[in-house]
C-alpha cells in the first residue's frame, strides 16, 4: 500500500470556499503544475513597491536529490525561461532561505452555461505552492533540471538536440529552485449545477441552453524553419503531438461526464 | 489621426530583456487580457506572510464611465469569480486607494523547436498590469461588469439566460474593480532563431530537425445537459465556437511567419 503525502494547511493555503473541490495531495497538486505550459510566478519585488509582481516562467517540479521520485514524493520546482534580472538578483540576494515566491498553474477545461450568469463556471484544475526560490549553481543539477525542463516541453527533446550546452550557455542560463513550503490544488468538473428555483421553471428551461463546451489546448502540424534540413518530421515530435493532442481532448470531454456531488450550487 | 496612448514607465513594469519585444501601448496589452480566459491575480495576503498569494480569476477590461471607449482607450479591470473571502476582505478593508494587486495574462501560441536546448522558446503573448482593486458598489455598474465579463466567455451568453439576477445573486456576486497604474507586454512571434555557431555546422543542422509547433486553445462540441430541454445548440454558442477556433487557430500559424528582426537571438 502506497502511502499518499498531504501538504500541511498554514493560513495562506486554506480553502474557505468549495471545499470539497480542494485537495493538499502532493500527487494531483504536482501533476497539475508539471502539464502546465506557463506557470505564474509571484514575488514581492521592493519593500518600497506596493505591488506583487508576476512573471510567466517555464518550469517542472522534480527530486534531484531522489531521482526516482514519482508526481506523490516531496519535490521541488525548478523554473527557467524569462528570468528577468530582477527575480534573479533578489534571489541571489536573499541569504539564506532564499526569496518567497508564489507559483501557480491552472488548466481550463470547459465553459458550463447554466441558466442564469450566477451559475455559469469553468471545469478547471488549479495548484498554488509557496516556496523559497535560490538559484541553482552546482553543474550537475542545473543540466539535469535543463534536460528536465526541455523534455517536459516535448518529451526526449534534449537528446534530439545539440547537447550538451557549451560554457557561454550554460552561464546565460539561469534555474530557480523552488523549496516548496505548502500547497493546494482546486478541480472543477461535471456538468452544470442549476438551482431549483431555475431548473423548476419550464419558461426559463425551455429558453435556456444549458451543458458544456470542452476546451482544451490543441498543437498544430509541425511547420519546419527555413533553415531546417531535416527532410521528415521525427517521431519525438509527432508522436508527443498525437498523444498530447487525444490526452487533452479526452481530458476535457471526460471531465463533463462526472457527477457533481449533491451539494455542488455551481 | 488616433493617438496611441502608452503605460507609464515605472521601475515595477520596465523591461530589461527582449526590448523590442516589449510594449506598454494600451490597445496590445487590453487585448491580452480581454482574451485570456484566465487571469492570475497577486497580492500580499498580509504583512506577517512572507509569501505573495495568487488566484485564478475571471475578468474582463472596460469603462463604465466611458462606454464607447475602445481597447487602446484607459480601462479598468473589472474580476469575478473565485474570489476567496480573504482576496474580498482585503480589498473590502483597504480605506482608500484599494487593494495593490497585479494582474498577468498569457497565451502560449507555439513551441520553438531549435537546434540547441537554449535556443528552444515559446511564442507567446504576455501582459502584467499593476492597480487598486477595491469592490463595485453601485448595483448599475456591478451589472455591468456581471453582463461584460459573462459575454466575454461567450458573446451574447447573458441575454440568452435567465436575466436579471435577483437579489440573493446580486448579493453573493463580487466584482472587483482594478484601477490600473502601469502595464506592460511582450509578444514573441516568428520562426527558430540559432546561432552561427550551430546553423553552420552541418553535423549539427542535419541531424536536429528545427521548425515551430504552433498552439492553440480549441472549443469542443457542446455537450448538452442532462437537463437541457432546448433541442438545437443556439447560433450564438455555434458561431462564438466556430469563431474562435478559426481565429486561434490562424493567429498561431500566422505568428510564425512573421520574420524576426535581425537582432534577435532566440
Amino acid at each position: 500500500m502506497g502511502k499518499s503525502l498531504v501538504y500541511p494547511k498554514r493560513e495562506s493555503n486554506t480553502m474557505n470556499r468549495y471545499k470539497h473541490r480542494g485537495t493538499y495531495d502532493l500527487g494531483p497538486i504536482h501533476s497539475i503544475v508539471n502539464s502546465a505550459p506557463v506557470l505564474h510566478v509571484s514575488f514581492a519585488p521592493s519593500p518600497d513597491d506596493p505591488f506583487p509582481a508576476i512573471l510567466p516562467m517555464i518550469g517542472q517540479m522534480g527530486s534531484f536529490d531522489y531521482p526516482s521520485s514519482g508526481l506523490g514524493d516531496p519535490l521541488d520546482c525548478y523554473l527557467h525561461g524569462y528570468v528577468s534580472s530582477r527575480i534573479m538578483n533578489l534571489a541571489r540576494a536573499s541569504n539564506g532561505e532564499g526569496l518567497p515566491v508564489c507559483i501557480a498553474a491552472t488548466h481550463v477545461d470547459g465553459l458550463i452555461l447554466s441558466l442564469t450568469p450566477n451559475s455559469h463556471s469553468y471545469n478547471y484544475r488549479s495548484a498554488v505552492l509557496h516556496g523559497y526560490a535560490t538559484l541553482v549553481t552546482g553543474e550537475e543539477e542545473k543540466i539535469w533540471a535543463m534536460k528536465m525542463i526541455t523534455n517536459a516541453v516535448v518529451p526526449q527533446r534534449w537528446e534530439h538536440t545539440r547537447i550538451p550546452p557549451d560554457g557561454a550557455e550554460m552561464q546565460s542560463t539561469t534555474i530557480l529552485k523552488v523549496r516548496i513550503v505548502d500547497g493546494s490544488g482546486k478541480i472543477r468538473d461535471g456538468g452544470v449545477s442549476d438551482e431549483k428555483k431555475d431548473t423548476g421553471k419550464s419558461e426559463v428551461t425551455e429558453k435556456v441552453w444549458t451543458g458544456v463546451v470542452p476546451v482544451w489546448q490543441t498543437f498544430g502540424e509541425p511547420l519546419p524553419d527555413k533553415l531546417n534540413k531535416v527532410k521528415e518530421v521525427p517521431e519525438h515530435i509527432t508522436s508527443y503531438i498525437a498523444t498530447a493532442n487525444a490526452r487533452n481532448q479526452q481530458y476535457a470531454v471526460d471531465a463533463v461526464k462526472i457527477p457533481l456531488p449533491k451539494e455542488e450550487v455551481h
